[in-house]
């Protein structure tokens, strides 16, 4: 049991209106791990270059992360540059792909034995490689972005149609789809095959959608937002850490899921890298869980 | 007991993807009181001209509404025209004040008993002749837009200080703040005087900030909005004539008052003017205040 997680492993280096870090711990695997090891046995895969901090990779182990599918390779890391003159959009000054060019990832032998996987934000073809190579995957997710959309959208297409869940923004459902209404446009993706359509709407929370029920989610009221960088990634790291830990896909699960995504995704923004998720335990969650829970019942 | 709802009264020409409507029943007043009207007595106030249709004077007393507020002045009634290219923003094509331009609401005597106010978005001036004209109200509401933040912005603070909740946009109120994280733009406003901020955010529903508490309410999933024009209105409507009915400004209140608001709205949208809103009964209400229910509760 447990969740395979695959994605981006970055050094990030970003400026926001309260402070800014260089080849700070980065990328949607990182993200994404760290926010669901919280709640299930977390297995990542991912590349990264000679120059990786070794700390970084301890960090992730200290923290009951299983980094055998992690490959270090000669050559750089993956390297992100960007700066968020307002805090809802980040724009890219640098990318340097490194090592990650040539990423082909391989499932280690010990990961066969998982039934849920998320696969970050990646190029489509390496998300159809890692749906190969787990044939008895129980619950599969992807998350995407605009560039895949553009450039290589028969392959996500393909990925689409082979997930269990697509996570996917609002402003991307909308251009994959041709459909302004949120919900017609969630339909449309639903007739393709997945089960379950959560568009994540940045400060307006998250939308699930599926053919019995959706699911709203607010934010976690944060008043001090230093860095959004990586929200998603521990949205959906929360959310799939989450129905692992439970083993289950039943519509109150998937709900207290979205909640507990939400609840990942606001420890993150409140620091820089995962300076801030790393201190996310069980009892902190749960407390934020009920202050939504407070929020939004009535 | 009551609510009073003083506001604009129009005749509306819109067009939308789905088609369009001459001279069609609009203005704030005829929104928020076909909202509020099934929750509480309604009356109220505003002013159209000697062009204005019998027949929608009679819906709305058919409707229960008292129209002794509503006077008839020689000339024409305000016009508003409007296309909404898509649905998120409406683009004025031609604004026709006519009477409205003389606008000067003055309260009658057999409404002096009511507690509660909705005031529309109108001159900020206007609002503070009513408020002026209603010392013993209990809950003052009021609605604005950019147009008065950007002219008469005093005026308007001058309101904002004197009434119990505050219905504005999510851009606006960042405008009005000059605050781009919405729960410290609210807080800002709370310093001013109200108790209660209400942050309409349109397809993303809408959040109410009280030193307390928070609440978000999501939007009813309507796929097919057919007219937005009065959402908002109708919103408010709903809101204040739940919270006057109960007569009550208790937390479990407005957050009741909150759903019963989206639910007036989401009927609004459905069709042009008031033409579904009309159909709303307790039943209806009832039913989709539930499927909201299912929508946030986990």
């Amino acid at each position: 049991m447990g969740l395979v997680i695959v994605g981006s492993i970055a050094l990030d280096s970003v400026k926001t209106p309260f402070g800014e870090v260089t080849d700070a711990l980065g990328g949607s695997a990182n993200y994404a791990a760290m926010a669901s090891k919280n709640f299930c046995d977390t297995k990542i895969v991912g590349v990264v270059g000679e120059d990786y901090p070794f700390d970084y990779i301890e960090l992730l182990k200290h923290n009951g992360v299983n980094v055998e599918g992690l490959e270090i390779k000669p050559g750089n890391t993956f390297r992100w540059k960007g700066v968020y003159n307002d805090l809802n959009r980040a724009e890219t000054l640098d990318t340097q792909l490194n090592v990650f060019a040539e990423f082909n990832p391989v499932l280690p032998e010990s990961y066969n034995s998982c039934q849920y996987l998320f696969l970050g934000n990646i190029h489509p073809s390496l998300q159809l490689s890692v749906l190969n190579q787990m044939p008895n995957v129980k619950i599969s997710a992807c998350d995407t972005m605009n560039f895949w959309i553009e450039r290589t959208k028969d392959e996500l297409l393909e990925v689409i149609r082979r997930v269990t869940i697509l996570f996917i923004n609002e402003d991307e459902i909308r251009m994959l789809t041709g459909e302004e209404n949120i919900f017609k446009a969630a339909d449309l993706i639903a007739e393709m095959g997945p089960k379950l359509i959560i568009v994540k709407r940045g400060e307006h929370g998250a939308l699930a959608v599926h053919k019995d029920y959706y699911f709203f989610t607010p934010i976690y009221p944060v008043k001090n937002v230093v860095d959004p960088t990586g929200a998603g990634d521990s949205f959906a790291g929360g959310f799939m850490g989450y129905i692992t830990g439970k083993n289950s896909f039943e519509e109150d699960v998937v709900k207290k899921a979205m909640v507990h995504g939400t609840v990942m995704a606001s420890f993150d923004v409140e620091a820089f890298s995962i300076d801030r998720l790393k201190d996310a335990n069980l009892a902190n969650i749960a407390y934020r869980k009920e202050e939504i829970r407070r929020s939004v019942w009535f």
